[in-house]
This record gives structure tokens, sequence and C-alpha cells, in this order.
């Protein structure tokens, strides 16, 4: 495995609130899941950030996530399987209504935040996903989390799915992500995250408490809504294309 | 012209809130403008209201209006161009993601309400209609208020233009709607209704103050959301079906 | 005990949509439990019913519930027991100020639907809604479901608290509601929700699955959102009159 | 006139999203104009605001807007004169129910963006803003732009009225703010706008394109919300301290 995509959430400001640093983050990401409405933007923030992908040759992705802007779809909103699917697929519409405006395509689906972490360990929740995604249009790849239900549930819609990893986050040696609650989840130095992603590519094993295992990566997740994210991200990327690996979007 | 379609506005629930006899009225029209989630409706509104008219064979459009419910989309917000056509655009994608997992299809748009009233006057905004319409899909029809500025936005955009007129509204000499500010700009006696509208699809000549005109009309507009609508809705369509006209929706 | 407390959730109408009978209800009852803009209504339809309810010689009382129209406040929001302390003063406060405008007084608290219901059972949350009606105004009362957590947080915060038992509701032996799920939960009769009302008065004991149990009971909750629902209300209240139980507020 | 107050916007950062710099233009400031809800914030963002503004001795006022967070209070939302009353009611309310869990207190009332500039040109706009105001609570002062309707409407209700100026903006001769359009309506130099603020405050005389203008200034209102804003609002205050000014709230 010598080539490698880099995904990140983008275009999740709303009205006059900005959010991270879009265009910075598109000059290094290969593929970016843009915010629907839900948890945050609006058709302009959508247009904007859909247009630079464009522009940017960065592959689209739709990201939708519980119609909750001031929980930022970071909480569960309880809804039923039925409910969700609804809401996701109006959600990936409404991208695809203004990428079309835009010149742009929709190529790929990942659920964000509370939706996508209860995807992930909820097969129920992770069909209702995959099924909208499929339903709106059975050629998008499905974004899902490495290791969890989202890719047996996605395989079975007959979806193609994606295996992404996170670049700044310890796993257990079951391949989970190691809870926020617990001290070292979430590492900090670039240097050191940069080094570990372009182990992950060369080896295909992740390390993780229970030492290097093997997990599916054809993506890494980077983040762009913190001081110092864009930076962190560049570093990952150079070193990627240092230990001469190709950085390219998983759909062409 | 011994054919016509009879549309009426669909799909204007909101979460607990019920408006209008859908069920009642969806034996009547034969297309129906179904709401997006801007002026009303929420996905599983829309899911409802799409199956609904999916089952009964009624030719499905969306109906994108002003993002403000509590308006309900009666109130122009003020937005520019660019604006209405990405908000035009988000509101089309949406019905139609959640259209693809009803397995209907979405074949034509008409603006609600106060957008409606905009674009009739204003040609800019009829072109920012017309554009994101066109965007999203060109083989989408654009129903329009007969004798407006709707209509050259829409031939000019490429699109194909059906003109509708009101069944229940006094119209002008110069073709234009009485505004409801004037007496008699209402008409409520179903039975006067009904045979006005069988002489305007007899004759083509639609009754106004100076007399009758000529005026395009591909499709009726029946409302539904006041008592008695669904009644004077039947009685419209009974007359029209005893005079020998067709009832049929205008894309086929 | 001779006297009581009839009340009933009123102004949920939101925008163009309508909710219930408020008009027949408040000829009906004499406590009104008025949505503040979270779960349901909106400033125009606070005033309204902020108004009709002066007029009416109703006592008017705050219903603060979940910030989600979509879900009616029936889905619980993942907050912090801080937040909801900060959204429920915020949601008394705005009734407040437009019940100022309407020359009308805000006696007490009610939590709405899923707000309440987890009020009933989590300390916690009701400690939370507790020290937000204390704040803004002690001399508010507290509405609570009888026999929950939200009367002795109300006690505890030097509140008044006023226990509410529910018309149509069957009981546990131990004094909570029977589940929805289960069969024969919710009474339909109007007659014998009547009869049982008149009973509870008079001896103080509420029928349960166990038999009379003895139920704090200065309120009966009446509900005006289902067909046939004021009409149900009405006869409760006048088998009450007609039982020589008197009908007033619980605040004075 | 050797003693004026420095008011600002605060409190407009909405959930997940930051606006502003508070803490830093709280140091500075000795009013604070505290978003309600409508055209940003939120129950969390109030308390922070409040709380902050209370520990730094800062006078809170409540700031209503147009309920439009996508457009920021920035576009005239259509509503009627009673609607724009109970929306600002509600507001001011709202702001008040968190201001007593926070142990603060709202003292005045300032109209935000487009309703602030629309009750500044419209009487009928102005008197509904101090009715809500008045009713809400008659000791509140009314913070109004010097020179405009909203000053009349103000005193006319019996509220105490207090005129503000703005630190960067150029001035007709008749005493109103020169047209955003307008080369040089916004002042961009930190220390002429620090001069011109020590000059009004000891002359009383407003420059203007037709030379010094007298104008009411008993605060002057500073913008936190552009890069460079506290600081250029700290030079604002620093010059009038360094030309004796007391810098005070106007309400004590």
């Amino acid at each position: 495995m010598r080539r490698i995509d880099l995904n990140s959430d983008m275009g999740e400001s709303y009205g006059p609130w900005k959010m991270g640093d879009d265009a910075g983050l598109m000059e290094v990401i290969t593929s970016a899941n843009i915010a629907c409405g839900g948890h945050a933007s609006d058709p302009e923030t959508m247009f904007t950030t859909l247009t630079m992908a464009r522009e940017k040759g960065v592959v689209i992705g739709a990201h939708p996530g519980y119609p909750d802007r001031e929980g930022f779809g970071r909480r569960i909103i309880p809804m039923s399987m039925a409910e969700i699917e609804r809401m996701v697929a109006a959600q990936i519409g409404a991208l695809m209504g203004v990428a079309a405006l835009a010149g742009a395509k929709v190529r790929y689906v990942k659920a964000h935040g509370a939706l996508g972490n209860f995807a992930a360990d909820d097969r129920g929740v992770a069909d209702a996903v995959a099924r909208a995604t499929k339903a709106v249009d059975p050629s998008l790849a499905l974004l899902a989390i490495s290791g969890t239900e989202i890719e047996p549930a996605g395989r079975d819609a007959g979806l193609t799915v994606v295996s992404e990893i996170f670049a700044d986050r310890a796993y257990l040696a079951n391949g989970r992500l190691m809870p926020r609650s617990r001290p070292g989840s979430v590492l900090h130095d670039p240097q050191a995250i940069a080094k570990r992603m372009v182990e992950v590519v060369q080896t295909g094993l992740m390390p993780s408490e229970g030492g290097p295992i093997p997990l599916a990566a054809q993506s890494i997740c980077v983040h762009g809504d913190t001081p110092g994210a864009v930076e962190s991200a560049r570093r990952v990327r150079a070193a990627l294309e240092q230990a001469g690996v190709t950085l390219a979007p998983f759909v062409s």
C-alpha cells in the first residue's frame, strides 16, 4: 500500500460564523467531507466550499450529521432508523443540488460526529446511512471508520467502502479508537503523528495498545478546526510524500 | 385545449404540526408541489408525501420557498440573486434525495409563496429560480404563474415551461391576479369556480375585469389548506370531467 | 380535599401551524401551561395565548421544553444539567417578557414532555429545572408530576410545589404512570375518566393496578391536542362540579 | 461633558461558533449589548457573557435583533409593529431569565443591526421597540442612535434615553451616519478615531461633512468583530482617559 487519501471535515461555517481554515486545508487534503446543512453550513457555505474543492481538484464527499447546529452534530438526537435514513438522504441531496450549481460532483458519503460514532457501533444506524447513500446514488462510495459496523453495512448495501484511520488518535488492541476520556487518546506532536502515519501506510499495521495491528486504511482523517491543525496536516502530507507515498483521492 | 393539469401545494406539515388534507387532495390533483424543508416540511413529511404521490400516480414537483418556517415562506427574506439560486438548488436537491428513497421522481419546480410572487414580478429572481432548476436537472419543467416573468425566465434557461392559473382568484385585464386587498379578488363559490375553469379550458380565455382575455393555462392551481378546499377542488375536477376535459399531468 | 385545579398544555402552535383547541380548553381549565418557544410556539403565539388566559381568568404557567420543535420536546436532547438550567431560565424569561406586554403574569413552571419525564426520574434534571425556576423568580410555583423527583427537587429549592395527576392515564401500584406501551395505560372513556377523577378528589386515593393508593393531587392534567379532548375535559369538570368539588387554580 | 460610556455588541457566538473577542473587549468597555438568541447566541453563550460582564463590572444591556441567525440580524424580516414588539419583549425576557441565573441584571436595551437601523428611520418601529422595553421593565434605559427616531420614541414612552455615537463612522451634516456605500464612511485609523472621540466628548460637537455639529453623545459604540477591533477600542479608551475624560457606564 503506497498510496493514500487525506480527508478532512470542511464547510462547517454557518451564516456569519466561520469555522476552521478551509482554504488552508484544501491545499493539503485530497478529499473534503462537506457539511450539508444539518450540523453546520447553509447553501452559501456549501457553494463556496464546493467551488473551492472543485478548483483545487479535491474530491467531494457529503458529510451528513444530526440536524442540530447548536450541538454541532455531536449529540445523539433520538431518531428511528427510518428517520435517520430520510434525514441523511435529504442532506446528501441538498449538497448535490448546490454541487450541480457549483459544477462539482459529490462522490462519497461520510457520517459526521455523533451520527458517525453511533453508526460505528450500531449496525442498524450504519445500515440506515448506507441505505440512504445507496438510494440517492449507488455510485457513491461510503467512507467508513476502519474496523466498525459502517464497513459491513456499506458492503452489504453494495456500496464501495473506503476505510479511514485518524491521524491524531490512539488505538485500542481491537482496532477501535481509544476513548477521548483516557489520557494519551489524542496525539498532539505533529512530528510523531506524521511518523506514525508513514508507518501505517508502509506496513499496513496501526500502532495500538497491544502492539501493531492490521487495520484497513485507504484514507487518513486530519482535522482543521483546532489551532495548528493545518500545520499538522501539512506535516503528515509532507512526511508521506517524502517516504514515497502517493497522496491521491480514493475515487478518481 | 381539452386537457389540463390540476396542481396543489402539498407536504406543508412540519414536525408535529399538520397542514391541509393531503390525502384528500391527492385523490383530486394530477401534480403535487411538495415543500422541500424551506418554508415547511422536514425529511419525514417529504417522505410521506412523496410516497403518497407515487402511490396515487400524482406527478411530483419541488416547491422551494424562502427558508422561513415562522413566516411560511410568505415574507420576502432579503437575499441576493446568488443566494436565492443556491437556496433553491439546495431545496430541490433535498427533495430529490428523499424522493430517491421513496422510489419517486421530481419532475418539475414551482416557487412557493413570496418567492413565487417576487419571481412573477422580478426577472432577476425568476432567472435565479430558473438557473437553479436548470443546474440541478435540465429535464425539470418550470411551473410558472401564467403571464409573469417566470415564463420567459424559464424559456430563456431552456426549460420546459408550464403556465398555471388559479381556480379561485379574480384576474385583472392585463392577465395578472387581482390583489387580495380588493373585494372579489378571491372566489368562494365552488360551483362558480368550477364553471369558470371549464370555460377557461374550453375557450382558452380567462374572465377578467376587462372581459375574457387569452391566458396560457396548462395547469390549474387549487388550494388545500382552507376548510372546504378539498371539496371545492373535487367540484372543479368533476365539472371539468363532465365537460369532457381530460385531467392529466403536464409531464408524462 | 374538595378543591382542585385543572391544567392543560396550551399555546403549542407555531408560525402558520395550529395545535389543539386552546379557545375551547380555556373555558374548562383553571391553569394553562404555556409553551415558551422551545418545543413549540413563537412570540405571536405566546402573546395570543397569554392574552386569552388573562381574559378568561386562567392562571398562567411557563411550560419549558427541550429546544426541539421537530421532535415537539418529546425527545431527550443530550444536555448537561447546567445547559438545562440555562435553557429553562431563558424560556421562562421569554414567556415573562411577552406576558408583560400582554398584561399577564407567569405564576408557575411545569416542565414539558421529555424534559418533564426525565426530571420525574432523575433528581439532577429535576434540580436543574427547580434551580432555574427559583433563580428567575422564587415566588413561582413548580407544578410536579405527583410522586416523582420533581417534588423533592422543588421543595429543597424552597419553591411551592403543586402535584398533578393525569386524568386519562392508568397508574402502577407505586404511584407512577403505567408505561404507554402497556395495554390499558391510556383511558379513553370520558365518563369513566370523569368518575375516576371525582373519586380521587373525594378520597385522596388514586386507583392503581394494586388498588387505590394515596397520591398527592392539587391539580389534574387534561389534554387538548387529540380529537374529543376538549369534550372529555369538559366532562371531567362537570362531573367534579356536580360532586361539589370547587374548580380553582392552585395559585390565587 | 467630561464623562462618557463605551458600549459594544457582545455575546454573538452561537453553539460551536465563536464571534469576536468578548474577553478582550470586556476589559475596555463600560456597557455590553448582549445578544438574546435572536440574531445570535443561545442560553449557554448568554450565561457566559452575562457572567463575564458581571465579573468585570460592565453594565448589561439586552441587544434584541431580528430572529434570523443566518442573516445575523442584518436583514429586515418583514414583520408588523405588533410582531416586532412581541419578538423584542421575548428576547429581552430570555436574557433576563438567564441573567437571573448568572446573578446579573439587565439595565438597558439597544436594538441590533437591521432592527436598529429600521427603528432609527421609522418611528413606528422605534415605538414598537420602546413599548416592548417599557412593558418588560420601565426602569430599563433605551440606548438610541443619536439623532434618530429612537430618541423621541423612547422619551415618549417614558424611558430614560441614552444617545450613542459611532467611533469609526463618518457623519453627514444632518447628524446621520454617512452610508457605508460612500468612500470614507468607515474610519480605519485607530489614532484618528481616538482623537476624534476626545474632541466630541470635549466639545459636544461631532465632525461632519458640513463641519462640527452638535450631537447628543452619552455613549460611544466600538466594535469587536473585526481584526484590530479590540486594539482600536483600547486606543479610544486610553486617549479619552489621557484627556481627563471619565469612562463610566450611563447607568450606575
